[in-house]
């Protein structure tokens, strides 16, 4: 077993922990903490950091079983946490979309649910002054020089691998994966991993009538963000 | 020799003509219409086609001596125009980054002049309505479907090869080629190929000592615009 050691970083929905006698490892911990439209809106959802904490482990065991690099190492010492491979973040989010939805649609006209042909797959520089500007891949590679372009290919890859893994795995239980954003990193031994999160603060999901189990409850504050995200882990552990 | 047929269409800087029997070609005229903004300030520059048709074409006859496909077929019935074959235009604005320059500083901070470690690539939408907006190369394919995927993969390597049979031509006159802009479309056999026009309305062009020898003279209002292009076409045809 793993035991917490002391505070490392507190970001907007997830606090990070050394692990005593593990200096290559950190405990993540999913907190009650959310916000919107760039940490403008803030409050706090009793119960959502385990939700996500719970939904994200399910995910990245998924994804690692399908031979994704990641940083998930194991459950955490509590229901908030996993225990993830240190690492040094690429400052990207990376964003795909197989049906439009949100701020993309504001951006380009599209109607809310035209599902695309293929994943949409898009960049921004993580940047909290620039707002975290959208970024051509080239614009990341030799702009801002993120990581090398032959990981941004990777990156690129593994992306679409995850999103279709984690939309089929959805789709069992008559949820839609409509967008995620994932973020990476290298391990300390210079590895390309998917890191951060895969959670209901980051992707959205709909269910058979086009209603919102995501974040998205929050931002048009449509219903009960707790009970919203509980339902979708009675969905997809449904013996728990 | 052509003969000039009808007009077909007038857009912001180029006229199109039919060909008297050759159903599969146009003849494109460079006019002396300048404008900037999204088209708000409008000017007529006299010369200005003439100059920009030369150089357009000089460099059209270049990139297709180095095996890339374009609608070039021959220079036309006046100075101020080219023959082309006939395009089914692909809706992408693409632009090709070599050094920072102008509203790329003002979107991500970089500094005027930065030199970029490999050629930075990004596509817009062509719509007007929308101001043609930025786009990733899967939103383009799989949103807007501009193109199949295959088609954008090597509208990249094009531009890619463009930019830099452009950027070595112009190096040999002192001159620094900063950015561009170019278009592709389909032949009437459906065949990709670099269409429209490079000339000074459509890249930046720096000499030994920063001083722009492009559209950035009239978007700046720093000089005489039509003098200004002139002196590139002296440096590149020293005989002419």
């Amino acid at each position: 077993m793993y035991i917490r050691g002391q505070k490392l970083y507190e970001g907007k929905a997830n606090t990070l922990y050394e692990v005593v006698d593990h200096p290559f490892y950190l405990e993540m911990e999913s907190t009650d903490r959310i916000s919107a439209g760039n940490g403008i809106r803030r409050d706090i959802i009793e119960g959502k950091g385990i939700t996500n904490s719970a939904i994200s482990s399910v995910l990245f065991k998924l994804f690692r079983s399908k031979g994704i690099p990641t940083h998930f190492i194991s459950d955490g010492t509590n229901e908030y946490s996993i225990i993830v491979k240190k690492a040094n973040m690429i400052k990207l989010e990376v964003i795909g979309r197989f049906i439009a939805a949100g701020s993309f649609c504001e951006r380009y006209g599209f109607e809310s649910g035209t599902v695309f042909k293929d994943l949409i797959y898009e960049l921004c520089y993580k940047n909290d002054a620039m707002g975290d500007p959208f970024v051509s891949e080239t614009c990341a590679a030799y702009g801002f020089e993120v990581a090398p372009m032959r990981d941004l290919q990777l990156i690129a890859q593994y992306t679409k691998s995850v999103g279709i893994l984690a939309r089929d795995f959805f789709k069992e239980f008559n949820l839609t994966l409509v967008d995620f954003k994932v973020e990476f990193g290298y391990d300390l031994n210079g590895k390309l991993m998917l890191a951060d999160e895969f959670s209901l603060d980051t992707c959205r999901l709909w269910d058979e009538n086009g209603k919102s189990f995501d974040k998205d409850v929050f931002r048009k504050s449509t219903g009960n963000v707790s009970e919203t995200y509980k339902k979708v882990l009675e969905r997809i552990q449904p013996n728990k």
